[in-house]
């Protein structure tokens, strides 16, 4: 049944830009490649393309494996392929590793034509406006005038919105999930300690560690341990690990609660796979994105431009894009007599709830996505 | 005003204990000194003490200055003095530096007499249970058979809680505030992650650094940074800091948010001041505390051989530790038929609220206190 309804055997795209592009920050990035999966068939008048906007640490690699062999399949599976809430019978969909990103589209780890080493510390630090810019670029290379819908989640969910607001000409639907208007301070906190952790690791290097054949794995290591808690609801973390010891006290500070290992499981691996430089990019741009800032904090105000309908999806566990966040977002839209619905889905996984394939939240997605006209 | 209700000048003096202390995990510590303050007088009965329980980072330097030059008094002054909520004119007051802290009680920065050196890696877990049975010793170095009340917040309050299960005759009234029976899983987790900070920071020589003349400064402040973002609520983060910027955005990682000029601060100060070791034992500490562990989770069966009175005291906007955890134990003691109070106290200032002047919250403990005969 699985199999059935996966968009099977995918592979990944790039696409060359050799064009300046001009960043918020005013750093010129004077050619960037950005690297994108589809799936589904573009119909003959382009109308029915949605793009997928990817959070912290996701990828262009949205749905479906490489291989036969690959033991998972692409982040956002559960929700992408044919007879699924975003139906690739229906959807031409698209995913890109944003710009900045550290799996094959231009980033820190990538090699600075004008040095012939990697761009490392060099590398601009990019805003959520700037991805955008940047995926409009895509959708042109793609011949894409206008985009069924943008979907995005937490950080993706940032994307999606930015969209209406920088391009309403350019999106009929977005889909913000699990997101917020910006970061509290709380949120920017958080991000602020993961930061800190790889910057002072000896081996950062001031960011470029590449030339020193090294990684700053102890502070991404400390960062992802950290991200994955404010992931996790408080009740989550409690069903799911508890108080929980392997073997009993040892008095020690090894891994001992079960928690603990989870942890240290999920910090390991990320340290391994992920680059540094990206993680700081990509929180900073999540600390950055507020579109209500050029406008006194009038949200309403911002997005006055703003032609899209939305679908805003919220989960009440979620503490770190907590549903009065998705309800700020609302009430803009609504302020601009703008076509929203929205659903705050009882759920207990907290912000990671938006991965997950909760039947309630499926649901409103794809009977959200079944009227949505290509 | 202010110092004409002050304890004044105090200093502290120090109890050597030649005993060998057997701790909870079975190590043995051959000798001991344990550092300490008091404030008041004790009466001619011996009947009108009070002992303070400190919490993650705190001292035995409760209220009082050491000098007329001091800048800052003890960490629980607004609480503690001639005519305060816990009045000097009536108790006996008593601050104690824990078994295995930093500022002079026998810890890992001391001389481990068997080997002329700092004890090091090799100081032994401690456990919420050994700093009460020290503080029994104490008690009885000081000549004291009953305190009138243990007061404690946080960590401090488990200390208290402890009082009353394994010392019942020797307590009167324990005041447990801003606490909780055991730690969450998500308490936990922030606790690991600030002990892989520390442990993982190449100056933590496996807990000898003290013999390479360095410390785990950058481990330490991380730790430290993480700990300040879970004192405080997020409303008050969103109150004091918002998404304030000190210059506008600059496009750097450098501090640029005033929240993360706050929290370097914060971790740096800390991370000149306090002993890394201690640090991983006092979370370590916090860890393990569960007296319900031993009876299948029913701490109503832990608490059957209590005799104290309690004052129970929650803050709304604690999320480290909040309401719920109080009502559990407020629960467990009301199943025991024991006399409780209970004090749910509206407050913004999260988990650090317990150490604000709040008059509704001094109030509570003001009037309590009148009510404890000496």
């Amino acid at each position: 049944m699985q199999e059935n309804n996966s968009v099977g055997i995918v592979a990944a795209q790039t696409a060359h830009f050799n064009s300046p592009l001009t960043l918020k920050s005013g750093a010129v990035l004077p050619q960037f490649d950005l690297v994108y999966e589809t799936y589904g068939t573009l119909n003959a008048d382009k109308s029915n393309a949605v793009l997928i906007c990817h959070a912290l640490s996701g990828t262009h690699h949205v749905a479906g494996k490489y291989s036969g062999d690959d033991k998972y399949p692409g982040w956002w599976d559960n929700l992408i392929g044919p007879n699924k809430p975003l139906d690739t019978n229906k959807f031409f969909v698209i995913g890109v590793n944003n710009l900045g990103g550290c799996h094959g589209s231009t980033g820190a780890t990538s090699i600075n034509s004008a040095t012939g080493n990697p761009w490392g510390s060099q590398f601009p630090v990019l805003t959520v406006e700037d991805w955008v810019t940047s995926q409009t670029l895509l959708a042109d290379y793609l011949g894409i005038q206008q985009l069924a819908a943008v979907v995005g989640g937490s950080l993706g969910g940032m994307q999606a919105l930015q969209w209406t607001i920088a391009y309403p000409a350019r999106v009929r639907h977005a889909l913000v999930i699990a997101s917020a208007p910006n970061l509290t301070a709380q949120n920017m906190a958080f991000n602020e300690v993961a930061r800190q952790a790889i910057i002072t690791d000896p081996e950062f290097h001031s960011g470029d560690y590449y030339a020193h054949g090294v990684v700053p794995r102890r502070g991404l290591r400390i960062a992802r341990m950290l991200g994955h808690i404010t992931y996790l609801s408080d009740d989550v973390m409690d069903e799911k690990f508890g108080r929980k010891l392997k073997q009993g006290i040892q008095y020690s500070f090894d891994a001992e609660f079960e928690m603990e290992f989870y942890l240290r499981y999920q910090g390991d691996k990320f340290a391994g796979e992920f680059d540094a430089n990206t993680y700081l990019r990509m929180t900073r741009a999540l600390d950055y994105y507020d579109p209500a800032l050029a406008f006194d904090e009038d949200l309403s105000l911002a997005l006055r431009k703003v032609e899209a309908q939305f679908l805003v999806v919220s989960f009440t566990s979620d503490w770190r894009f907590s549903p009065a966040r998705s309800r700020e977002i609302v009430k803009a839209l609504l302020d601009n007599e703008l076509t929203v619905s929205y659903a705050e889905v009882t759920a207990a996984h907290g912000h990671d709830a938006f991965l997950m394939p909760d039947a309630h939240y499926h649901n409103i997605l794809r009977s959200y996505l079944s009227n949505v006209q290509v």
